[in-house]
């Protein structure tokens, strides 16, 4: 019976591929040897390439675009710092910071699959690790802006980029502000961010093959991983790495197939962020028995303010309810707003709350019905007729007591919202530019090992950045600057555990 | 620097497990052989034994535990039948019911990963299919039980299953009753159902080893599998499956760690459904490249009606929110209580609406408030003031006009709350008892095929029933009925396609 399955070649399945590994007998020759070999550019295959070498390891990276950067070159720039008493910016800005508090709120933002280990672990270096990137040649300002906003258009650096002040993380965290954006003009610093990296990467000695893809790892029979296949200007070369590999290749955002299969909410968003980020970093892991975890989280945002004086509105669903206390980092708010199996979200507001929101027009966010009162608001929204308006009633009645049983919004945004004319913001998900990006992938230790179904390492074979499921992971529970902080301070771990 | 990494064997692994197939070259010997091997003897694996074996196949089927059954045996025995003009049951009640209005409900129960092509696969097939069962001896009673419950406590056999009159189910397909319950004098009927099964793979020549647990799949270095190595009293043995492997070994509904993984929040569920459903199945097929999908999904239910009249009443959060039309499936309802991210839940019930529930001692479903108006129910359930005072006026008042705007519960349930004494009844999903299994599972064709990452099919191996994606694969869209429906006849599918 065996003539009727076909081989694995005569159906035009390569031998390997990134779900199938090369096996070691298979390898004709090494094009290339190494100690530890690198997959990506970004921030997470940056330090890790960094620690690396430091460490004393020969390091080959492998970055498929022609530079450097990856998804974290798209980013604000802007890394999670705190505890050990704050960083000298939180310092000088009048904020002090546990390990116990950073620790507390990393463990809220983690979600019901949340890593303890994890989360303690960057909490305690999180200070170290800043002084690290000091070293490195990214700069800091020494300035703080309290107001609520998503980035500094100027070079300013300290910022509240999560839900520290909102209920319920301020009830088990004190707040303190940890969002550090480097000393950059305007936004967008994560390019700046990866070429202090970049020079770093260069000057460590690593070997950068640009416009190299990984098609597949190399591993034995017992799945240690030994190196990787690449391709380079349409030829295969053979890549060995004498302690490890690591894999930084990013997550699967741009991967229609993976995100139906495994994030479907996410396609509801317009606007993946990324680069390559196409699963295959997962993928390769799996090839060799790493399990992926948490395929179904994802970061979602649609930027509904600053200006702050926005949070002081209310958010309503189709059915005229309320859903989140909306003093949450815009992200928390729009991870909510996609559980609300509906289209069409509005941001109620009144003259004195009102303002035009900064990033607007670039996120599709427009005026859906204004009037005199909320009944013709309601009206012209086509609610069910009372919701909308028994809504905000509630709302006005506790808001006036300076207070918010329902949903717990901080009582520095609550006014009744009684003064005419009245508006709704309109953040339609089906129209609104909401932009996403993946947190699930390899289960990996802190040390980035890549652990397989038995919770046992793959021999050889590290993760970092977002083709691990990391420090993020609970869009409910994202802030600003989690991400990067997470690729870059387990990238340098991974770094590390691989030259070692 | 080879000799810093220790080989498998050193660290403790197994050569092969669930994780990581056994190699054909580390075979010492062939202890068994046939066509087929079936792991599994719920519905799938019996009915993929049943047809391998009646299209000529020598088959062997491998039970971990000492009898048939699986979790299928702990099931109501229910299979959701319809289309093609209806099944004679369904036409001696009235009813006739079309397969594209089946497709259709199938199409919106499978949520936002359907699987459209098997959804209309199981329409067009479905009444064949119900002759098929009649054949193999299972009977059902010429009876339909009009009231909405949830499995008969009688032989009889037509019921409402699912959400097919209520909102949106009912605007895209025309609502019919597709619940077929053998004729089996009381619940339980699932051991009814396997019964007969268990005698048509006797019957049919099938070899069953029970006793007897699947430690790894044989494939070769192209992951062509070819057999699998099960260990039997203490004894490791090598079967050899000429034809193909089929995996029919359940969901991971038991197994915490990979729910905590993929779907933290089924944690929430203090009463999973399941026998061995260790996610094992899952794991053999991802071991040689097959790739598991839409593994965050569950199916989650607390039975709280019937009676049927407590579907008059309406559900609210802690935040005195309502969030469903209560006209819909249990579990559908069930599936939105898990997503108010809150556990106070309660069912608001006048005394013209109030009964006991049929199941409340059983699922620990208590009175949580009364009150003679619903100022003292809120105040003494602790509600935000005037929160739900506010819901129950907005729901009467729209109630009385035959409406509701809000969620569309069809108008047969719409009665105002205004006939004092008032009752909260207590879901808390704390407390409560909520039953769950999990819908995530291996990638397959409708024939059963296993996918691998390029989408082509791993040669040799097949899966059904819930180690498989099938049908079901949304809480927010189960009905009663679907899972079974999908174990038995894709079940068949993949035995035909192993065979042939």
């Amino acid at each position: 019976m065996e003539s009727t399955r076909m081989s694995a070649a005569a159906i035009g399945q390569s031998p390997y591929s990134v779900v199938r590994p090369c096996r070691l007998h298979e390898v004709p020759r090494w094009d290339l040897e190494a100690d530890v070999l690198v997959l990506g550019f970004g921030a997470a295959g940056a330090c890790a390439a960094i620690e690396a070498a430091r460490a004393g390891a020969g390091v080959c990276l492998f970055e498929a675009t022609s530079g450097s950067g990856g998804t974290s070159a798209l980013s604000g720039g802007e890394i999670y710092f705190g505890g050990n008493g704050g960083t000298p910016i939180q310092n000088a800005a009048g904020f002090t910071d546990t390990t116990e508090d950073l620790a507390q709120y990393l463990i809220m933002a983690g979600g019901p699959n949340v890593d303890e280990a994890r989360a303690r672990r960057y909490a305690e270096n999180s200070l170290a690790h800043f002084h690290w990137l000091l070293e490195q040649g990214v700069r800091y300002k020494y300035s703080f802006i309290p107001e609520r906003i998503v980035e500094p258009m100027t070079d300013d650096c300290l910022i509240w980029s999560g839900s520290e002040e909102a209920w319920p993380f301020s009830q088990q965290a004190k707040p303190c502000p940890r969002g550090h954006t480097p000393e950059f003009m305007g936004m967008g610093a994560g390019r700046y961010l990866m070429d202090v990296l970049a020079e770093r990467v260069e000057q460590a000695g690593v070997e950068v093959h640009y416009n190299t893809r990984v098609i597949a790892l190399i591993a034995d029979d017992s799945n240690q991983v030994h190196g990787l296949v690449y391709k380079h200007e349409g030829r295969i070369g053979y890549a060995r790495g004498r302690r490890g590999v690591i894999l930084c290749a990013g997550g699967f955002v741009m991967n229609r197939e993976l995100l139906s299969q495994n994030a479907p909410q996410l396609l509801r968003c317009s606007q993946p962020i990324g680069t390559v980020d196409d699963g295959s970093g997962i993928q390769l892991g799996q090839s060799v028995g790493g399990v992926a975890i948490n395929m179904a989280e994802g970061f979602v945002t649609v930027p509904w303010y600053p200006p702050e004086t926005l949070i002081k509105g209310i958010f309503i669903n189709e059915r005229g309810q309320r859903f989140i206390n909306e003093d949450c980092y815009h992200g928390r708010v729009s991870a909510h707003i996609l559980r609300q199996q509906c289209d069409r979200i509005f941001l109620l507001l009144d003259q004195a709350s009102y303002a035009e929101p900064l990033f607007g027009e670039h996120f599709r966010i427009g005026i859906g019905a204004a009037g005199e009162t909320w009944t013709e608001v309601e009206h012209e929204l086509e609610l069910p007729s009372g919701a909308l308006t028994a809504t905000v009633e509630l709302y006005n009645r506790h808001a006036e007591a300076g207070q918010d049983p329902q949903f717990h919004k901080a009582a520095k945004w609550l006014r009744p919202l009684v003064d005419p004319p009245f508006v709704a913001l309109d953040l339609c998900v089906n129209y609104a530019a909401y932009t996403c990006f993946t947190l699930g992938g390899l289960h990996t230790r802190p040390s980035g090992e890549v652990l397989n179904a038995q919770g046992l390492p793959v021999s050889g074979l590290y993760a970092a950045g977002r083709t691990a499921c990391g420090l993020p992971r609970w869009g409910e529970g994202y802030s600003s600057g989690l991400s990067l902080a997470d690729a870059t301070y387990f990238g340098r771990e991974a770094g590390r555990a691989a030259a070692g």
